[in-house]
C-alpha cells in the first residue's frame, strides 16, 4: 500500500535555519512532489499521511529567497526529502529492487506520468524485474497501452541503465542479452523511456514484485 | 496478461442459422464488449488477439433483424461468449477466485468502468481476495482513489454477494465479519459497487493475486 498521494506515512524534516513560513511551504510542497509523490509500491494508497518541515531559526542563519543560500538549502531539502522517499520504496513489501523509471521528451507531465505510472504498475513488468530479467517486450507493450494518443512507436527509444533495448518499434539491433542481464542483476535499476514527442521529463521509482509481496498482503491475519 | 482488448486469445464461434454478415458483425461487436472486453486478471494485454464469428446458413434457419428469433439467437451468442470470457478468467495465472465486479448508479459507463478497473487491479484487493479475507477498506480505498470528482463517499453502499459491507463512508452497521467470511470462502465472488449518483451500470470480471501469479511470470524462463 504505497503510492502517497501521500501514502501511510509520516515525514519530520527539521532544520535550525530561519526560512519564513510561505517560502518554506512553497519549499516543502515542491521537495514532496518530486519525491514521495513519485513513488509507488503497487499503486494503492492510504488515507493517511503527512510531512511536516520545521524551521527553528535555533542557528541564527536566515535563508532569503531568491539567494544562493537559497538555493543550497533548496537542493538540500529535496535531497533528503528523496532519500527518506527511497527509503520507502526499497522497504516496500517483498521488495528486491530499487527501480527508476525516467520518462523523457513526453509532450507535458502529465504525459511522462502517465506512461511512468502504467511501467511502475504493470505486473508483468514488476515480476519480469523480479526475476532479473530484461524483458524489453512487457516493458513496450506497457508503454503502448499507456494511453498517449498518437504515439509513434517507431520514434521510441527505451534504455535499461545505459543500454539500448529498445528502437524503430522492437528490440535495438545492437542489443545483446547479455548487457541486459548485466543491469537486471544489479539491485538499482533504471529504465529510460524517451518517447522522441516534447521536452518533458518525469521520474518516479518503484520496485518489483514477488511471492513475498503477495504472503505479506494476503497472510496478515494468520 | 490478461486484459482483452483483446488480449493473447483467439475465439472462434460458428452456427449453422443464417444471418446477414452486418447483423452479425454488429451482433458480435456488442456481444465481444460485454465479455471478453470486460475481463482482466492483471491490466497487462496483449497485441495479438482475434474474437470470430461464422454463420454458415447451413440450417436453413434465416435469423433476420428485430425478430423473437433474433433475440433469442443474440442472447445465446452473449451468453457463449461469456462462458468463454470467464473461462479465461478461471485459467489466470495462479487465479483460484473468479470475482465480478458490478458497479452500479454511476453517472456514466466510463464512470462506471472506471472504478471497476481500479478495483479489479487494485493489488491490495487482489491478495485479499486470495486471503479470502473480507477486507472491506481496501475495497473502498480503491474506490476512493479511482479518480471519480465529487463522489460522496457518504452515499455509497458495497456489498459482498447479499451482505452489504459499506455505508456511509465506513463499515455498514449490521455488518458482522462471520457474513463477510461466508461469501469470500466461496471460489465464485460478487462485489457490488453502488455509487448512488446516476443510472449506469457495469461489471468487470476479474481474479485474486496469488504467490502462483508472480512464481508464472517470473519463472517462466528457468
Amino acid at each position: 500500500m504505497i503510492k502517497p498521494n501521500m501514502a501511510t506515512m509520516l515525514a519530520f524534516a527539521a532544520t535550525d535555519a530561519a526560512v519564513a513560513q510561505p517560502l518554506l511551504q512553497r519549499l516543502l510542497s515542491e521537495a514532496a512532489e518530486s519525491s514521495f509523490n513519485r513513488i509507488t509500491v503497487d499503486g494503492d494508497t492510504s488515507t493517511n499521511d503527512a510531512c511536516v518541515l520545521v524551521a527553528t531559526g535555533e542557528s541564527g542563519v536566515e535563508v532569503l529567497e531568491n539567494t544562493p543560500l537559497f538555493e543550497k538549502f533548496s537542493r538540500a531539502v529535496k535531497e533528503l526529502m528523496l532519500t527518506l522517499a527511497l527509503a520507502i520504496v526499497r522497504d516496500g513489501e517483498g521488495a528486491t529492487k530499487l527501480v527508476t523509471i525516467s520518462v523523457e521528451q513526453a509532450q507535458s507531465a502529465e504525459e511522462a506520468l502517465q506512461v511512468a505510472y502504467t511501467v511502475a504498475h504493470s505486473p508483468l513488468v514488476k515480476t519480469a524485474l523480479f526475476a532479473s530479467d530484461p524483458n524489453w517486450g512487457r516493458i513496450l507493450a506497457a508503454v503502448g497501452r499507456a494511453g498517449i494518443e498518437q504515439l509513434d512507436i517507431d520514434s521510441l527509444q527505451i534504455y535499461l541503465g545505459d543500454v539500448c533495448i529498445v528502437e524503430r518499434g522492437g528490440r535495438a539491433a545492437s542489443y545483446t542479452e547479455e548487457q541486459g542481464q548485466r543491469v537486471m542483476d544489479l539491485e538499482e535499476i533504471l529504465i529510460r523511456i524517451l518517447l522522441n514527442r516534447g521536452d518533458h521529463d518525469e521520474r518516479v521509482w518503484t520496485t518489483d514484485l514477488s511471492q513475498d509481496y503477495v504472503s505479506i498482503n494476503a497472510d496478515y491475519r494468520s
